[in-house]
């Protein structure tokens, strides 16, 4: 029968992820949200197109949940394309012939930079459980001692969909001289009950499978991948809306003429998800997982600001694009009203637009030619403004 | 750190589940959709209020997934009031005064109906995944051999919510004659892709548990409650509405007054599903679980009528009275609009109500003025042309 994903992952890691790596925070660590210093720890990122300059032309990309820092070309783990393929390239929307992509694996992520699974230094053990427990704050905190790094002093854009948009909007509100302009797409200013309830399933997920061992999996030498790909498959399904998996799936059988009266994938959504599930462990690390959505639970821009979200915005010039799809039940359009309205109520510049789709929350990764031309048309305007020259 | 429930359930069940058993399928086993034979096996059910000379007032009332036939009191098991506590019994709008309230516990449950936890007689093991695979129309017909052993020639009304709506349209479609009229709650003429999602997850919660033992637990002597648990958590919230949450929850802390900077149940929505996951384990069986949802999966009225859910109810003379819940996102409105306009195709008596509700799916089992108003009065009309007594 064929049930939970088993076995060990298929995929096999290239010796060495490509890319760029810097270590910060060894002189002086970091001093994160929850009281804990973290350093030295090491940043993976990318960069696509050239920085001009006047180190005026660059664009932070934030990934979401399950993202990574290889967002066009040929992923080098999964072989497949990168997640903003679609988004970001020579005359693309985000058109790299005239900015500066840049793009940072998240802190607590596994794809290079800094998480659980890599080795705590003081103890020459992996980090684990005893990694500390970041926020969206953090991960920006991080961001910005790279965009030091690279000496810009100021990004032309901070943009990115879901938990991408959380840190859009962290930028705008911890460093606004820093950001010209922010795009925050399919977001919210803060997680929802249903959104952490929906975590909290993934995490249980993780955590019911023995092979976490307490999350200590890996001295264990042990994948919880069943849990994992459970986590993933309860998550996928909000990612996109009924309306679409009735379009791409309905009650389609997979690959049979009549129903099995068993427990095999009967129907064509439920291989879709299976396989969902177990290519993800394929490049994921569980205590990532765990990590990175109790960041996105933590996110609440409203309460760090004495409850009133206005006061994130004061002052800022920051110009903003809030975006959001209308079959988006995950991150529904009333979230990023609501962001739109704290802007206005502080009279910051912002444009707001409701985008017509079916595709759910997902519809940020994909190809939607509204959506498109409504982030290439913002930032045209933003260039011009900012003294960019067309390509 | 409190992660996923482990340890042995701590619910002591009576060494009897009280109220009715009778066994069928004895001389000739009932055959099932899958092809197979079932015979003997057991229905337990319960009955409230007395069933009148004539026969002409029972309502069966269909129970849910995670339901079963103890619909009011005190349950036997969890010690918590039935159900449906609110709307069946004296003076309530199913007034026990009137009718005669019957309800079974579905074929493949785990509270005195056969299914996969009962010992095969074939064997003298349990059923496990041996079990045939059973259908909707399966757990009807189990129910009339019941309504015919209690001789009564027409139900007053078949009733039920959400996988009790499904019951009572199959019950319309397959036997119209033996109904007077039916009362789905919450309902839809067939399972869609994004619920046959939500339920693969949970089957895959439970496959992913070790403790599963490829549906074996029993004779393993172990009971795959992690599994089960996360299976249950993630259903949960698709009973809920985001509205509901965000007013019941929102991002309340539990018991504290600041984040844990961990994987502890900070807010009060992660303690409430950890709490739904871990009761849910003491009162219900894992491969029940795969079963009845594998059963709600394959309903499908349409295809099962030609591809004209019409077919369905021609020549019907059953009333139906069909309601639905605003803020329910899992059996949205539309999909009882699609069962009414069927019903208006063939010129049946309907009526439709969709409540105003922000309940979410767990509506019907809530207290609901407009419901409980809709459903009595229709009930009351019912009453009248049937030449039911008033109480």
């Amino acid at each position: 029968m064929n049930v939970a994903p088993s076995g060990p992952p298929r995929v096999v890691w290239p010796a060495e992820l490509p890319g760029y790596r810097v270590e910060f925070g060894r002189a002086a660590p970091m001093v994160l949200d929850c009281g804990a210093t973290l350093g030295p720890f090491t940043i993976a990122y990318q960069t696509y197109g050239t920085l001009n300059a006047d180190k005026t032309n660059a664009v932070l990309a934030c990934h979401a949940l399950t993202g990574d820092q290889y967002l066009m070309g040929i992923h080098p783990v999964t072989g497949k394309p990168g997640w903003w393929e679609h988004m970001v390239g020579p005359g693309k929307p985000i058109d790299t012939e005239r900015y500066f992509v840049i793009c940072a694996n998240v802190l607590g992520g596994c794809m290079g930079t800094t998480g659980p699974k890599n080795i705590d230094p003081a103890t020459g053990k992996p980090w684990g459980l005893s990694f500390p427990v970041i926020t969206v704050a953090d991960i920006v905190r991080a961001q910005k001692l790279l965009i030091d790094h690279l000496g810009i002093d100021q990004l032309f854009c901070v943009t990115g969909g879901s938990m991408g948009a959380m840190q859009a909007l962290q930028w705008a509100a911890s460093y606004p001289e820093r950001v010209f302009s922010a795009v925050p797409i399919a977001g919210a200013a803060r997680h929802s009950a249903q959104n952490i309830a929906f975590h909290e399933v993934g995490r249980q997920a993780i955590m019911a499978d023995p092979d976490w061992c307490e999350g200590d999996y890996q001295s264990h030498d042990k994948v919880p991948h069943r849990g994992l790909a459970v986590a993933r498959m309860a998550a996928h399904v909000t990612y996109l809306s009924e309306a679409a998996l009735h379009r791409k799936f309905g009650r389609n059988l997979q690959d049979r003429e009549k129903l099995s009266y068993g427990f095999e994938a009967d129907f064509e959504v439920e291989s879709y998800l299976r396989h969902q599930g177990s290519t993800f462990v394929e490049r994921f690390d569980a205590n990532s997982y765990l990590y990175i959505t109790r960041a996105m639970d933590y996110f609440d821009l409203v309460s760090e600001h004495e409850g009133v979200l206005a006061n994130a915005f004061k002052g800022s010039k920051t110009r903003f694009c809030v975006i959001s799809f209308t079959s988006d039940w995950l991150f529904p359009t009333s979230e990023s009203r609501t962001i739109v309205r704290a802007l206005n109520a502080v009279a910051a510049n912002v444009s707001f637009v409701e985008v017509k789709s079916d595709k759910g929350h997902d519809a940020f990764l994909l190809d939607e030619v509204e959506f498109f031309k409504t982030l290439n048309g913002f930032l045209d305007g933003c260039a011009e403004h900012r003294g960019l020259k067309r390509p």
